[in-house]
């Protein structure tokens, strides 16, 4: 069985001919910051200096490191040749290259930028420089191109192994609304309930779909900083108010996405109040209406059309995000979205969904005087449809009543 | 009391006279990722989509992004004015822009490439394209260029709280080498000790100075992967080796790398044998040596061929990796590097060294039939030379004797 990093190149290796490829290069250096975000697909553990991982159209995979960041390559048995170097790159990166562009002409060099996808435009612009640098004068000059198509494609289509572990995750983060909503009572605020599920997260090892302070993020009632925000330790969660959380919590290396909202009542309320039902309800026909609408061969904006009608058909307002997006890696994974056509998504919209693509169905709507209601579901694109990740919300259980 | 990234994002203003350029842009997007290595300095918490973080050389500071983005940071009080859009950042970009240009005939536009300074070169080149694109048949065309010198500065420079939180993760690590001379011990193996170090850590919420699954690393004896290797469950600790930890913790958003080691007496031994007390002294002479050429004004490589020539002279080979490395947000945090004029350190040890930055100084050899004997401490320099931030480890402590 082969590692899951080995699996990804083994299928990296055919997306090079669907993308008319003849090599695509990761170069990379001084990984411990975030690094190119395709790298963990590819190779367990940090590189340190200018590092070249090269796979060829043919399948044959080889890695040029430093001297130090050689030893754990080798051992992962990926690479068919794992080449070291001590004071300076070139050579061996050169000699790697010319061994897998033998007998082609003009060989086509996939590198990672996309002015569109995030997450295949890890290679930083100096990092294009010194490429060109090394480059100029040899017969691969001029030769470099975007490998978007490969790395959006790699990190979308999920392999079995993938989809095991983001299952892993969702279910973890389902346990960990379980204990929120033990844990959240009036009175407390939300700050202290976000302090509560870092000490889960970090006690269990685990990691943060994205960054640790606005994650997850917690809306009490109307006053809350929606969005994007860091929870309030002086906005208290109080009767009358939707209490809202939105949680990515990442299990070996694969990322959960999911929002979840609770109704806090007075004393004498034993069911949530229309408004407050109605809207769940009108979020919850829009979700529906986008996963109905997801099949391969869509295109992102075509399912984020069918929601975002269906919630002002419903008579409330649009909502100012995406529909949806991919899960993978982390919570935000990139490719294609699920969005209106819209400059700031660039052409991602436009994408077509496939078969093993992840994605989130997420909106929310503001009900007046109470907060944020927001649901946000996973789900897993088939041959024909999709199926759901996640347990859906269709109620809105009451906070501190079980 | 400014917030640290209000200190920061002041000390940048005034760093943008000194390197000649009328606004330095910070340009992102989903940051969750890792992003730009500069973002932390200056701004808590993630952004989402394409975001401008600009500071001109008067001082002003103005920050153009997606609108679930803005409320977090218009709450942190950094910004003099923070621009949020919905579908499209070009137009407030470019008001933003010329606000902050106003009267500047060909303004020179810092953004955050460089081929040296890993740090520095945070713009990724899809990035880079799609600025192009906003800035062409503007006036700002062509105006781009390498902000390096401001971002290196930026880091380099410690303020008076960054010193504080680095001291801080210091002391949290060699509280954890204690723990790990207690629970290190003959029969347990590499793995197992890189465990115990994680769950010290996760329970603590602190955070991981390079990647988890190579942090600590962990050496135990001759055949252990030194350099940047995983532990292995395979290798034992066993009398009569040397035991090696590096090991770099974050509190508090700022990191400590230091490695220290211990040697594994048999029964019979009350010391260290003197091929490994030789060994240490050698180290130790060769840092010291660099601690005393470390001072304003020096070279990063002038620095590092000091301790490289003491090794040498004392009949031990000499080291394949530079004698320091700053550290600040990460444990390799970029700029000036204390190390030989080989080409995988670019212009980095050209660089001169300044009061406040902060330097590891490490180096290591191999003792015949024991294993890996390497030390790292870490230094401040000061107006007039440097200080010691770490309690350097001067004798070879017995594992499993107190």
């Amino acid at each position: 069985m082969p590692t899951l990093t080995g699996q990804k190149l083994e299928q990296a290796a055919e997306l090079l001919a669907e993308a008319g490829l003849d090599v695509w290069l990761t170069f990379v250096r001084e990984t411990s910051c975030g690094g190119d975000p395709v790298l963990p697909l590819i190779a367990e553990g940090g590189l340190t200096w200018q590092s070249a991982l090269l796979v060829s159209k043919t399948g044959r995979k080889v890695a040029v490191v430093g001297n130090y960041d050689a030893p754990p390559l080798a051992a992962s048995g990926d690479w068919d040749e794992v080449r070291s170097y001590v004071d300076d790159i070139r050579e061996e990166f050169l000699k790697a290259l010319e061994s897998l562009c033998e007998g082609v002409e003009s060989p086509a060099i996939g590198v990672n930028f996309s002015p569109d996808d995030d997450k295949a435009d890890g290679l930083t612009h100096g990092m294009f420089l010194v490429l060109e640098e090394y480059l100029n004068g040899t017969r691969f000059e001029g030769r470099l191109v975007s490998a978007a198509s490969v790395v959006g494609a790699l990190r979308a289509r999920k392999t079995g192994e993938e989809v095991r572990r983001i299952r892993q995750a969702i279910a973890q983060t389902e346990m960990l609304f379980e204990r929120v909503s033990g844990f959240a009572a009036v009175g407390r605020n939300e700050l202290e309930v976000q302090q509560f599920v870092h000490a889960l997260i970090d006690e269990n090892g685990w990691g943060y779909g994205w960054d640790r302070a606005g994650n997850p993020i917690v809306n009490s009632g109307p006053h809350s900083m929606v969005g994007h925000g860091i929870p309030a330790p002086t906005i208290l969660i109080e009767p009358g108010h939707i209490f809202h959380v939105d949680l990515g919590v990442v299990v070996e290396g694969y990322s959960s996405d999911i929002q979840r909202c609770w109704y806090v009542p007075a004393q004498e309320e034993s069911e949530p109040p229309q408004d407050v039902v109605r809207a769940l309800e009108a979020v919850n026909a829009a979700i529906s209406a986008g996963f109905d609408a997801l099949r391969p061969g869509a295109r992102g904006w075509e399912v984020d059309a069918v929601a975002r009608k269906t919630i002002q058909s419903l008579g409330y307002p649009e909502y100012l995000h995406a529909l949806g997006h991919q899960v993978g890696r982390m919570a935000h994974d990139g490719g294609v979205i699920l969005g209106p056509r819209w400059a700031r998504y660039g052409n991602t919209p436009h994408l077509a969904i496939e078969p093993g693509h992840v994605y989130t169905l997420e909106l929310g709507v503001d009900v007046e005087g109470r907060g944020y209601l927001g649901v946000e579901e996973m789900v897993r694109v088939t041959e024909s449809g999709a199926e759901w990740l996640t347990s859906r919300q269709l109620e809105m259980p009451l906070l501190g009543r079980s």
